[in-house]
């Protein structure tokens, strides 16, 4: 039986998602606390990879279970073999052709960014922080002209394995609450570093460095060696797959995040 | 001369404020980073110790500097000496009457504890959290029942150094957003762990195991035993000590609670 789940992690206590073979990512200590209930190894795939230091407010995962367990068992019962700063948050069986990777239709990723001249305390871990004063209308409008089908090849890190760089952005939006500004990006699916290269470039536009236009340039130049470097990963949060509704998968709203950043 | 700091920390990355002998607490984090720009040890008194876990969006500290740097050494420069999760908010010259503990006329503290089935994942170690679904209604009516003076006994840890129990309370109240509940209070000030005892009676309150009138009687009992236990420490923020404005100081919103949590 194929089974779903979606969880949250804080992205500074995993060396990322991917499993190696030393160990310490999320993947490997889902798959240590799948293998305690059920007794024998369990490998997941999971909707979006995430380097590390970011986090997820919500990374779905999907198995082939190889013995039946309760559904509870699947979310209670990891939830304590789960180390600290990573929880499932839902469990559910779902149809054999569901795939958390490619049945996903598009993926959101937040970024928080503290904008002020003294560095990151209390909320170390979890902003991108720039010294330099920002202008929101100018990054609202460099963000507008990223909406759409482009080629993202000048955003793509050097290793990115994704089969090709032509994606289609539906969300790029800025917000400023006080000190913070909020990024937002929804796509189809996003390149190796995407969305940390992105907001570096807007923040280059931000503080006066370059002008909206800039952005279509680079677009167009479809070179990574034009854009601005990449951004902290402590930012940058997943939050989440969206799958057709016929799956019938839950979609969480993060109850910090998202309950509170309205 | 004497020097006034606000600074912001991440409990989670320190032992509590007070210094210890084995290091590892704000206090000998910020005394080491003062040293290495005086030239020579500085002690400095805070407005609130917070215990280990217990972060503060504003601190507040003074000492009397035993040679002249210009402000920004004690702002910039000793930010560039303090480890990952603490930073200087502002600097200034102060009144040398001035005392960052008994200048305080009060103190501010907010408790994050997220309500929800699922244990913490990504916000672990920066909200309380209790599976047991919360009457926001009951917690408003029982934290209405502790403004004014009392004596707070029944909220008071036992190695706790006050001169008396009798405090003024005169914020206590509770909002929801989403699955997160806000807990703000604001005292002439606090006893130890009176603000996570406080929020363990309330909770006790939330899930019905006692009606509101119960806060009033424990504060009638003046008893530690009756109360509910102490909550966890991770969703506690020190907000800083309120001072009379001729001092002059700065009183900063944290960035991401104050400018977010609206």
């Amino acid at each position: 039986m194929r089974i779903a789940l979606g969880l949250e992690y804080c992205g500074t206590n995993f060396h990322g998602w991917q499993s190696q073979l030393q160990g310490g990512t999320v993947q490997d200590a889902l798959e240590f606390a799948l293998a305690e209930i059920a007794g024998q190894p369990i490998r997941v795939i999971c909707a979006g990879r995430t380097d590390a230091g970011v986090h997820a407010s919500h990374q779905v995962v999907h198995f082939d279970a190889p013995v039946e367990r309760p559904v509870t068992a699947w979310l209670r019962g990891v939830n304590s073999h789960l180390p600290e700063g990573v929880a499932v948050l839902w469990a559910q069986p779902v149809d054999a052709e569901f795939h958390a990777r490619f049945s996903a239709r598009g993926r959101r990723y937040r970024y928080l960014l503290l904008n002020r001249p003294q560095r990151v305390g209390l909320w170390h871990g979890r902003v991108g922080w720039t010294h330099w004063p920002l202008d929101l209308a100018l990054m609202q409008e460099a963000a507008s002209r990223l909406l759409g089908e482009h080629d993202f090849s000048a955003f793509r890190a050097a290793g990115c394995q994704a089969k090709t760089p032509i994606k289609t952005l539906w969300r790029a939006d800025v917000r400023q609450r006080g000190n913070l500004f909020i990024f937002d990006f929804e796509a189809s699916a996003f390149l190796h570093h995407m969305v940390r290269n992105l907001v570096g470039s807007l923040v280059y536009i931000g503080k006066g460095e370059n002008s909206p236009d800039w952005i279509a340039e680079l677009l167009q130049m479809k070179d990574r060696k034009y854009a601005a470097p990449t951004f902290s990963p402590d930012g940058l949060y997943f939050r989440g797959p969206i799958y057709e509704p016929h799956w019938g998968l839950p979609d969480p709203d993060d109850d910090f995040l998202d309950g509170v950043l309205k």
